[in-house]
C-alpha cells in the first residue's frame, strides 16, 4: 500500500512556516502511516534561519523561488503572506506542476478565483485549509462533511484578536483602545492591527466561507465590512443586561434575493454556543438544510494550530498523491464549470433586530416621540431600557431594542430620532442575531 | 471534468433509509456539481415503501440481498441495523466488488475489523460517517482533518437520548425515570431503551472514534460502560451548586500507560461549551498535540442529520470513484498494516477528580472521620457540601467533591467511609472531567 515519498518544499519560516516544520517533523511517523506514504520536507525556502527549526539534512535557500523551481518536489508550502511575493511564488510553483498549500487568506480571497483556474490549467491544486480559523477543519467540512447539503447560512467568529479584545473588554469592563495595547503588548496583536480590528481578515476569510458554502466566486469586495473599533464597554454591559453578547461575527446568508455578506459587531443571545467562545478562539456554526445547525471551533491561530490544517492539507494531498489525482475535490467545493454568480443582497435590504443606544432628556414625551417615529418605519420595538439620569444630570442613557428591521429603515428612523432636539448624542447601533438553527 | 454517473443502491427504507433517498434527490443538482458526476439511487432494497419517499423510477426489490448482487451499483448503502442480517448483507456486497456506506454504529463497533480487512481484500472501501455522532462531520475531522495531529484525548456527548433525558432532569428538576417515559412517548428514545440509557450505543460510537484516534483496532469489549439510570435529581442539583453540570460522556484517553476508553455520568465545569450541549444535539470535544482543543457539535440523530453524513460519505466515494480509486483513505486512519494493539488502562488505575453522595448522621466527628479515610487513601477533598437537616431528622444529605484519585483507591475509601455506623446509605459516585483542553 506504501508508496514513494511525497516531497515538500516549505517556503517562510516565521510563525507558521516554523510549525509546520516541526509538525512534521515530531510527527513524522505518524503521519507516514496516515498518508500511506513517507512526507519528507526536502527544501525549504527561508531569508533566515529560525531558531525553532533543526533544518539539519535540509535543502535550504535563502531564494523562495528557488523552492517553486526545484523538479524534485511535488508540493509547494507557502507560508510567507501577502498577496504580492506570495502570488508570485504560488503562479511560479502551479506553472511548474506543483500543488500548492497556503494559509494565506488574504491572498485566496483576493486572487483565488486566477489562482483556482490556474491550477486546474496546470492539473494541480491548492488547499487552503489553514486560511480560515486556524486549526479548525472547517474548509473540509464545508466542502466535503456537508457536500449533501444546501447551505442556509452561516456565522463564525473567525477573527481570535479582535474576539480576544471583545472577550476582555466585557471581563474587566475596560475600553477597546486600551485592551487593544494590551493585546499588542501580549503578542495576541500585530503592531499594526487594522486588518484585525477593522475586519478586514474576518472579510477575507468569510468570503471563503460564503464561496464554499454556495457555490459562487470569490467576491471579496462585495463584503460588508465594519470593525470593533466603536464599541464601548457600556455596549458591552447594556448588552449583557439584555441577555446578550457582543461578538465579532462574519455572517454569510443564502435567501430568495440572493446572497448577504457582511462583517460587523453583534448581539448574540448569551445561550448559543458562539457566545460563549472566549478569548483567541474562533467558532463556525453552519446551516445545512439535511443537518440543521452544526458548529466548529478551536484555536484560530497560532505556529503549531494552524500547523495542524497545512499538514492536513499535505497529508491529504499526499493520500490522493499516492492513488493517482489530486483533483478529487474541486477548489470551491463545486466543479469550476458550475460556479455561478449570485447577486449580493444590499445592506440597506438586510434584515436584523436591533440594538440602539442613544443619550436622551430625562422628559416626558421623549419615549413616545421615538415610539412614534420607529412606529412610522414599521419597526417594532422589543425591549427598552432607561437608566436613571446620573446626580446632577437630565440626560440619560437610552438602550432600545427592536424586532427586524431592515437597515434602510432603520437608517431613516435612527435620522429622523437623531434630529430630535431632546436626543443629544449620536446613536449607536449594532446588529442582533438570533441564531436560532 | 465530469464522468459516468455513480450507481447507489440503499437497502432498509426506515428512518436514515427514507431520509438519505430524499436528501440525494432533493439536492441532486447540487450533489452532481459537487461530486463532479451524477449520483443515482438505481435500486432500493425494502420490505415495504415509504410514505415519505417517491420511488418512481427506481428499481424496488422486497429481498436486500438482490441490491448487493445488482451489477449495475457501485455503492451500497446499508441503513437497515443491527449486525446479523446487516453484517450478511455487507459481506455480500464487499465480495462483490461494491463500496459500502453504513450508519450502522454496532455493526462497525463489534465487526469492523473483520469488515475492513474484507473491504481491503477487495479494493474497495467501508464509509461509516453517520455511525458515530450522527450529521456531524467527526469522522473525517479525525481521519482528515486531524492527520497531522498526535490525538491526546477526546470526550463527547454521543447519545441524543441520554442527553436528552439529563437536560430534562436538570432544567425541570425531574426524575430519570419520569423523563425517560416522556421521551418514549415524543419518539426520542426506542421502546427498549437499554442500548441508550445503559450507555451501550455510546459505547459503539466511542470504540469507533478510539481507533480513529490512536490508530487501533476496534475493541468494543474493552469499553468500560456504565449508564444514567441511577442518577437522581439531587445529583443534578448537588453538581449545579458546586458549579458543575452533570453529562453523560464517552471519554478515551492516550497515555504512556495505555488507553482509557469509558462511557459513564460525569461532572463537567459549568463554563465549558460541552456543559452547554443540550437536549438530543452530540458534541465531541478533541485535544491534538498540535491543535490543541477542537469541538464538533451538532445534530447527532434524525433522519435527515443522519443521511446529511450517509450522503457525505457517497459524494466522498463518488468523487473518488470519478478520479480512480476510491482507497485514498485507510479504514480507520492509518494503513491497516500500521494499527497496532495498545493496552487498555483498568478502570482501578483511571484517575479523575470524584463527586460523592452520601447521607450521614448531623452529628460531631462524622466529617473528622470521613476526611480521615481520605487522608490514608491520599485521596484530598476539595469541597464540601453539608445540607441543614430537614424538619424532625437528624440525618444530612453530605457531598463532597475530591482531587484527582484512581477508581481503585477511590473504592478503598468509599467502603470504608460506607462501613462507619454514622453513614447510613450507599454512596453514589460520579466522575468528574475538568476538560481543560
Ligand atoms: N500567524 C498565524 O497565527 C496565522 C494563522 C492563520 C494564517 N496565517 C497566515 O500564514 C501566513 C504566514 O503568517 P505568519 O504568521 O507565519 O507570518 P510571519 O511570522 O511573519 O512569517 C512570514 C515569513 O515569511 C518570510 N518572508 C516574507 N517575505 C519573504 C520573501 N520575499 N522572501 C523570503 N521570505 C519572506 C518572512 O521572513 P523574514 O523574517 O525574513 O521577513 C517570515 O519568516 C500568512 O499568510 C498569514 O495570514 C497566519
Ligand atoms: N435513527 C437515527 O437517528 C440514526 C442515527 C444514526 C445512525 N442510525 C443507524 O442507522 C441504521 C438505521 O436506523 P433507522 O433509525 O433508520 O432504523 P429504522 O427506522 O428501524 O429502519 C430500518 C429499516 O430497515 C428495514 N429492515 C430491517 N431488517 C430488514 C431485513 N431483514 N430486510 C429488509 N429490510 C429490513 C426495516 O424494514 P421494516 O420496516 O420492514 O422492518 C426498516 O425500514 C441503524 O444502524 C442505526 O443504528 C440511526
Amino acid at each position: 500500500m506504501s508508496s514513494a515519498a511525497v516531497k515538500v518544499g516549505i517556503c517562510g519560516l516565521g510563525t507558521v512556516g516554523s510549525g509546520t516544520f516541526n509538525v512534521l517533523q515530531r510527527n513524522a511517523d505518524l503521519i507516514r502511516a496516515r498518508a500511506q506514504s513517507a512526507v519528507d520536507v526536502v527544501h525549504v525556502g527561508a531569508r533566515r534561519d529560525h531558531p525553532d527549526c533543526d533544518l539539519e539534512g535540509v535543502q535550504v535557500s535563502r531564494d523562495i523561488f528557488a523552492v517553486a523551481q526545484d523538479p524534485e518536489i511535488d508540493v509547494l508550502v507557502e507560508l510567507i503572506g501577502g498577496t504580492t511575493v506570495a502570488r508570485e511564488l504560488v503562479e511560479l510553483a502551479l506553472r511548474n506542476g506543483k500543488h500548492v498549500v497556503t494559509a494565506n487568506k488574504a491572498l485566496i480571497a483576493e486572487f483565488g478565483n486566477e489562482l483556482f483556474a490556474l491550477a486546474e490549467a496546470n492539473q494541480v491544486v491548492i488547499r487552503y485549509e489553514a486560511a480560515v480559523a486556524g486549526g479548525i477543519p472547517i474548509i473540509k467540512a464545508l466542502r466535503e462533511g456537508l457536500s449533501g447539503n444546501r447551505i442556509e447560512w452561516l456565522a463564525g467568529i473567525i477573527n481570535g484578536t479582535g474576539n480576544f479584545i471583545l472577550s476582555e473588554m466585557r471581563d474587566k469592563g475596560r475600553d477597546f483602545a486600551d485592551v487593544l495595547a494590551e493585546a499588542q503588548a501580549l503578542g495576541y496583536a500585530e503592531a499594526d492591527p487594522t486588518f484585525d480590528v477593522e475586519g478586514i481578515d474576518a472579510a477575507h476569510k468569510l468570503v471563503i466561507l460564503a464561496s464554499l458554502a454556495f457555490g459562487m466566486p470569490l467576491r471579496f469586495s462585495s463584503v460588508y465590512t465594519e470593525g470593533i473599533t466603536r464599541l464601548t464597554p457600556q455596549d458591552v454591559e447594556y448588552a449583557e443586561e439584555l441577555g446578550y453578547r457582543i461578538k465579532h461575527l462574519g455572517v454569510a446568508k443564502c435567501n430568495g434575493a440572493g446572497v448577504e455578506l457582511r462583517v460587523h459587531p453583534t448581539l448574540i443571545p448569551e445561550q448559543r454556543l458562539l457566545a460563549n467562545v472566549n478569548g483567541v478562539k474562533n467558532a463556525v456554526l453552519v446551516e445545512g438544510d439535511a443537518v440543521g445547525p452544526t458548529l466548529y471551533y478551536g484555536a484560530g491561530a497560532g505556529a503549531e494550530p494552524t500547523a495542524s490544517a497545512v499538514v492536513a492539507d499535505i497529508v491529504d494531498l499526499a493520500r490522493e498523491i499516492s492513488v493517482g489525482q489530486a483533483c478529487r475535490v474541486p477548489a470551491l467545493g463545486v466543479a469550476s464549470a458550475c460556479l455561478a454568480e449570485v447577486p449580493i443582497v444590499p445592506m440597506a435590504d438586510v434584515v436584523t433586530p436591533w440594538y440602539l443606544r442613544m443619550v436622551a432628556e430625562d422628559k416626558p414625551g421623549v419615549l413616545s416621540q421615538i415610539a412614534s417615529i420607529f412606529s412610522e418605519q414599521g419597526i417594532s420595538i422589543e425591549a427598552l431600557i432607561q437608566k436613571a439620569p446620573a446626580e446632577g444630570e437630565t440626560r440619560v442613557p437610552l438602550i432600545v431594542l427592536t424586532n427586524s428591521a431592515a437597515q434602510g429603515r432603520m437608517e431613516k428612523a435612527v435620522s429622523a430620532i437623531e434630529s430630535l432636539e431632546s436626543i443629544s448624542s449620536e446613536i449607536a447601533r449594532i446588529r442582533v442575531e438570533v441564531l436560532d438553527g
